[in-house]
């Protein structure tokens, strides 16, 4: 065979190459932050607290890092405004951030050094482009993708081999679609959103009218519509609406086999963790959280900024800010306490029966009971 | 950027046009309906109530709609057979079709003006065809399909970009596949079956022996069989059965994201919702509905006509026409009466406590419990 | 239409077609097993008890097999070393291999007769191939499968169409990779993998950090590693690493749907059934098994041989060896134990009010109640 144990070796560091340089007074620049200690110090890459090496940045998240920075070769490290210990990092020769969202700045320094790596296929040969397709500026389309009649698209576009975008889907600038993605007809799509692959946007929502012992499949007339900065994980589906549109505001993140019903809608900067699925109609507010395997049931709203707990069951409308847990969902706190009580039921079972005996006047209750 | 907001607006209704005609006479042929008021309306397209236009046609489910009459300038509407307010809708000049069941009859209105659009590839020559590929009327076969040696299709058959149709598969007339979608070798589908994007039919079921520590994989060496007018959803997973074949059953319908382990059997009529995961060898009955994120395991049957709540976990057999809820899935009856008084299980624990202190002969238990 | 009643009932058995003959000593040599009776007999298929002929071999796997045995005509039957009968089988006439292990046997004697069947395209000329493409022996490559630049695979590896692998992979010996599947960048698959259609390998984790209502994208810049011989199941998605690698140990089998976030680690030859969710920077230990539909929440470790039934919700870490259940998963035995009262509770809380009632003095409580 010819691939080695080097082979293997190698591929290893592939995604962390950065041919980018900068020197730590250009980050804070690039961070708008404060910087103490050397200005001057070249920096090439980005690295976790323990793997780092004199030319990485890394994150000290808090107090605790401080104990063990013998563990860390960093020469310059991201740190919270509140930190106490600067001076001990720099009088130890680092470079030093002070930031009011350590972990917005590390995710910003970590695009500063890694942007998106995408293979560059121009506009390939092998892809299959429809009527009347307007293509923005530096597409970059990959082989065997099939772009439809009457698409439109903006700049610096990625598509990936085997996607396929129906007929007169819309997409903004500086869209990425990872490979063999489905992306219905009449899909709107804005700037900056990435879809992971194998995702499948504007497929037929489930109406079927029943008509005796049959269903009658009713039309999915509808589109998907996909604001800007969004990005869907793997393997997702989301349904076009029966009429109208099914809608992912702005800033919505979804993880991977995330199910997202007809005439859904999802407010601005929502998450939604893996496996979460949402029934038909149901109406999401803004930055609400739903942890994985989560389910909605269809026609429900959940308020702004609500949380709910994993594998919940959401069998009613969810107030604002409201935290939830449980199947069906309740207030977080509640079903704690009912949770444990839960697990010391056969105990409780046990105090009942030893009521009944007392009360009964008898220490014996003769009952044999196995619990 | 090409990408114009017009261009976003122009596409919203892209899914909506209809170039199709009607009279109102002409509907009612279509429906065998009775219908009252003007014959000869022309009516160009259907719509949800409150957003008609006077050449649309729309559904009044119940008398509630008749006091927002006012909202909506339908030019016609389908009601139910009992409904009580046909001459008032006459007198305001809307053609009327009483109808047995109102939902049936508005899908198939919906079926008529907008018949399913699919791009026209004819036989595309970007396509890949095995040897012996048999081949009904009027194929449409999109770019990079690929179907397998010894294939045999019916009439009218679809079959999206990127789909791979494995050997000897066989598919009936008017078959629709999405992109995106793995058909098996082997795999027998009817006629008149729809299967969304991303699905994959007769993968591997997950059979393996445990010899000491590892598994040994076990061949897996049958079919699926998928009958006439399914419609499978988006990104199932349905796989080959390990000897004979999994069956799904004429009119089932399932949504995105269902799993079907091998050697299931799915009855005719039946209705997986969203999420939901079956297990070897199960066996479900005709007409069942089982809600989304439901599990089912192996070798259980759940009988004809049954109905299992969302997100249930179904452990030993279901009767036939039992509703079933919870995990594990009881009759949903039981279910509720138990879920109500698991939400006041903190309070119970109190009066336990309260009565622990009185049958002690104290008013103070002293015990200092945190619930 | 060109489909006959014929068609669907040939491929009926398209699968189960074997041109593999060979005599029971033969197969006594190749599983390294005892042979009692005809060691000529020849054998050309597998079967299951009742559906075998004279020249099939089937699994007889306890004595209950044995009131039945008028039911197979199967030539040669594998029993359990221990099996009380194996006289009265080669009475019979039958070839009997009494093994250690009947199911491991069984599942052997099928890879023997069905060896994997794939058609065969060579390397396709509508096959897309990067650069520096270092490909080993008898490559299996169908039409529209994309291989990045860099990519390096072993002898013998089965490509399927539309499956796209990204830069800088590589695959062992021997690997199979369905139709549909995407491997991105970066990769390392060892040998004897197999990956079921619809997968998606490698992409990006869920990582956003907060900042105000917005959240900024953390670039995920490490790879999925796959030792020997791993069975991925259909339609997963397993995420790259923020830093580092997941990690999916040799001889792991996943069932369909199963979602492996970024930075998991699962031992070796531990079983992940269908649907199964596991949350970031999870370590699953070896031989561990995960019922369908299960979850895992973050940063938890699950030792090496424990059990966790379906539809269960991990929690807290899981020691080695533990049979875990429910939601949240706690000890098998406790949980049993716990949902057996919580079964009767609306039972016991009728008790309880007739305690209070007995206790007050009363004996009607005067209490409505309705549970």
């Amino acid at each position: 065979m010819p691939v080695t144990d080097q082979n293997y070796k190698d591929s290893d560091d592939l995604n962390m190459k950065s041919n980018i340089r900068k020197s730590t007074g250009q980050i804070a620049q690039y961070l708008g932050s404060n910087l103490l200690g050397d200005t001057g110090k070249i920096i090439t890459g980005v690295a976790p607290f323990e793997d780092s090496s004199p030319h990485d940045i890394t994150l000290v998240g808090d107090v605790h890092f401080l104990k063990k920075l013998d563990k860390t070769l960093a020469g310059a490290v991201i740190v919270p405004e509140s930190f106490k210990g600067v001076e001990g990092l720099v009088a130890h020769g680092r470079s030093v951030f002070p930031v009011k969202n350590p972990r917005a700045a590390w995710a910003m320094v970590m695009q500063l050094f890694y942007p998106p790596f995408h293979p560059q296929w121009g506009m390939s040969n092998s892809a299959h482009k429809g009527k009347n397709f307007i293509c923005g500026k530096d597409p970059n389309i990959g082989p065997f993708a099939v772009i439809g009649d009457n698409v439109i698209i903006g700049d610096r576009v990625v598509i990936y081999p085997h996607v396929y975008i129906g007929e007169g889907a819309v997409l903004g600038d500086d869209v990425t679609i990872y490979a063999n993605v489905t992306i219905g007809d009449g899909t709107k799509i804005g700037s900056r959103v990435i879809i992971q692959p194998g995702t499948v946007i504007g497929s037929d929502g489930f109406g079927f009218a029943p008509d005796g012992e049959k269903w009658t499949k009713i039309p999915q007339l509808g589109i998907v519509q996909i604001d800007d900065d969004v990005e869907i994980g793997a393997s997702n589906t989301i349904d076009r609406a029966t009429f109208g549109k099914t809608l992912i505001g702005s800033g919505v993140k979804t993880d991977n086999q995330v199910h997202i019903a007809h005439n859904v809608t999802v407010g601005d900067n929502s998450l939604l963790v893996a496996q979460v699925g949402i029934a038909g109609s149901v109406t999401i507010g803004k930055h609400v959280i739903l942890a994985g395997q989560t389910g909605v049931a269809e026609h429900l709203t959940i308020g702004d900024g609500a949380i709910i707990g994993p594998a919940s069951g959401v069998a009613k409308d969810v107030p604002d800010k409201a935290v939830y847990s449980g199947a069906p969902a309740q207030p977080h706190r509640h079903w704690l306490r009912v949770q444990n009580v839960v697990a010391t039921l056969p105990e409780l079972k046990k105090r009942i029966l030893k009521l009944e005996s007392l009360v009964a006047g008898k220490t014996d209750s003769g009952e044999s009971e196995k619990d």
